[in-house]
């Protein structure tokens, strides 16, 4: 498969450039929008493209910092604010990184524009704050590449609630899920997200030094890698290219545009031949456990303990249920998000007369590391070599989640190093 | 006529109490709305007016500082920047006040939203930077007053051009235009401008310690003192409050908004009880002046001479032709802004053979000081007095221009003050 069209033409074959011509999106994230010199150091990245006889979407963050000033503000304005308001002011970031590229592609003589997500329009649900992308009518952007050979210049993260004309917002990272929505929309045959690293990582370069980039995930390795911690894109961006086959790239905006460095593509599994059994290690730290003593043992009570959690807005993770040294009863075991621990308890022990417990017990500090992989499939025993690797390093595990290419463990968070560096050697992932 | 509706009702007309209600467009600039304190003390001024029974429109200008940081970005990605992008990278600055001044209002239990100006829609000329407002879709607006006692939150100085779909913004100031505009597309009773002075000065109190706060100025006289350069209001605004009689108010933001001063009312020379003479004294710095010796005195020179001028976009404003001492040639002298005064004198040079003159001669540093006042159309003299004041004062008066209702002198920058302050007890405009 060939991304990037190099083929020799011969003069005869000049006039057939357009079919052979690709059609990209570049996404660009806050820090590489972060000033106007970074500005112009990206619309030099989008005119090695445009040189190249590609058509080019380029879809952009706010410059760095931005969304959080607007977002302070309105939590300044009114601690419950608005949500279809806040929309309205922070998309307006991404509106002004925008208008700037145009500005700045203009200058180096490549013809663009700046699109808001209303222009477009790219229509949205009215989940103001984290909408989901409807539809999208790339209609005029792609008449315009044909046409005036024009870049199209997208604010990221925005889009519109068509029925009520409102903005809206696709919650922090959305700008990564506009550039492969767009990317699907518009046919486009590669999606480039250009952000602070060069590419996707067996696990976090800071935490192993021996970390690899990796040239190819699969989709469904990067849906979870993202789920489970890898901070590199949005979870719901992966789900957009997944369904849509957008073949996406992950690279380096700090390369020298002259000379850029390939990164990490997304695809399909098919696409990658030499599978490993484990591509990736994430982590995820902030987690808390909760464990109930002596829950009574009859039905409904898992849905007397979640119910009041789900009705918080407070995301249950993994949860273990053992039956305790009384036999009539059960402990039940799961994790949330270590900010919402103590608001967690607090719902359960209202509920506490419902459920029917003897006790709650705690546990903050914790970290959950995972490996992925879709050779997991078929490969029978690899968590298990990993629950003895960790055995082996003292490493004691609290919970254990799998499912079909991943497993998680619950560990204290002081093994978080020492744990990853274990995983990541033994599934063999080390730098050469 | 009684602009705050205040008359005691009895329970039986409390059923007619929206009959005598009033409709009102008040505008906030960029000081009034320069961090969160600020734009709740504008709610607080809102909701005085709202608890008043009043159906509210706001219309809100960038925070203070944010236009020129947004122009500045612009102006470093290219100085030769495309308009239609700079409207869209400039206008986003009033987006963000429009949506915090909405939840701010919220957050003191007012009913509101914000309204970009595509959203209304505000439709404009496609003269990005300084477009011109051509229609104004109220009705939505006016609906929400009566259905939801709700209060429109308007992002000042935008507007769409339709067929392009593009934003476009009205020239700086231009949020006194949105206001004055809005405030007749809805028909409202009165139309508040709050700044940071408390209304409309005989002339400016930092050049003048006597001048006074007006209580009325005549459409027209406003129009010549902004022109003239007064800055308390766009010239544009008091055109189209001149136009649709809009009773408009300049008012301090800075007042106590459980006790707010009127300010000074613009409105019909009808509606204003004792004309004086000259109402205020205003003056425009950084003037220069060019003079064309010996121009050969022949039809069509007039245009050979300002015909390039103006192409290159330089504003001429005073013009004076005197007969040289050579009687088949005439010099001829016009005032140019001091920032212009280079470029217009390279133009003229590069002209010097269709127009043919001896020489060039120029002067920087002046300035223009104006007396305004529609009284002046039933007083003979007004002007002579001046010069004769000024005269005593040892004032050389390089050009003079008048008009129906203003008379203008052109003086040495130096003489400004002493200028100033002679032609405004002259006239009578001290405080008592």
């Amino acid at each position: 498969m060939n991304f990037w069209p190099d083929r020799k033409v011969c003069e005869p074959q000049l006039k057939e450039m357009r079919h052979i011509m690709s059609r990209l999106v570049m996404k660009f994230g806050g820090t590489s929008v972060a000033n106007i010199e970074r500005i112009r150091n990206v619309a030099q990245h989008v005119k090695r493209e445009v040189d190249a006889g590609h058509q080019v979407a380029v879809v952009v963050s706010a410059m760095s910092g931005k969304t959080n000033e607007l977002v302070a503000w309105c939590r300044e304005a009114s601690p419950l604010h608005d949500a279809r308001e806040y929309d309205a002011v922070v998309a307006s970031g991404e509106t002004v990184t925008a208008g700037l590229l145009a500005i700045a592609l203009q200058d180096i003589g490549i013809q663009a524009r700046s699109w808001q997500g209303w222009q477009i329009p790219i229509l949205t649900s009215d989940a103001h704050g984290s909408a989901r992308i409807e539809s999208i009518h790339g209609d005029e952007i792609v008449k315009r590449f044909t046409e005036r050979k024009e870049v199209a210049v997208i604010a990221g993260f925005q889009g519109i609630h068509a029925p009520t004309g409102r903005i809206t917002t696709l919650g922090r990272g959305g700008s990564d899920t506009s550039a492969v929505a767009i990317a699907a929309a518009i046919k486009a045959d590669r999606c480039d997200i250009y952000t602070d690293v060069d590419g996707v990582y067996t696990t976090d370069p800071r935490v192993v030094p021996k970390a690899r980039r990796l040239e190819r995930v699969a989709f469904e390795e990067m849906l979870e890698m993202a789920s489970l911690g890898a901070k590199v894109l949005q979870v719901r961006s992966v789900e957009v290219a997944m369904v849509h086959k957008v073949k996406t790239f992950v690279r380096s905006s700090f390369d020298d545009p002259a000379n850029p460095q390939p990164g990490t593509l997304i695809c399909d599994e098919e696409d990658i031949l030499e599978q490993q059994v484990v591509t990736g290690i994430a982590f995820a730290r902030d987690e808390a456990q909760i464990t109930l003593r002596r829950v009574s043992d009859k039905p409904g009570v898992a849905a007397a303990i979640f119910m009041p959690l789900a009705e918080a807005n407070i995301n249950v993770d993994m949860i273990i249920q053992v039956v305790s040294d009384d036999t009539t009863t059960t402990d039940l075991t799961f994790t949330v998000p270590a900010i919402d621990f103590e608001r967690a308890k607090g719902v359960l022990e209202k509920a506490r007369s419902e459920i029917g417990f003897a006790s709650i017990q705690g546990a903050m500090d914790l970290v959950k590391v995972s490996a992925i992989g879709i050779g997991m499939r078929s490969h029978a025993g690899v968590a298990a070599r990993a629950f003895k690797a960790l055995a082996e390093k003292g490493i004691n595990i609290r919970a254990i989640t799998t499912s079909e290419i991943k497993f998680s463990v619950l560990i204290d968070a002081a093994y978080t190093e020492l744990a990853v560096r274990t995983l990541h050697s033994l599934y063999g992932l080390d730098k050469a």
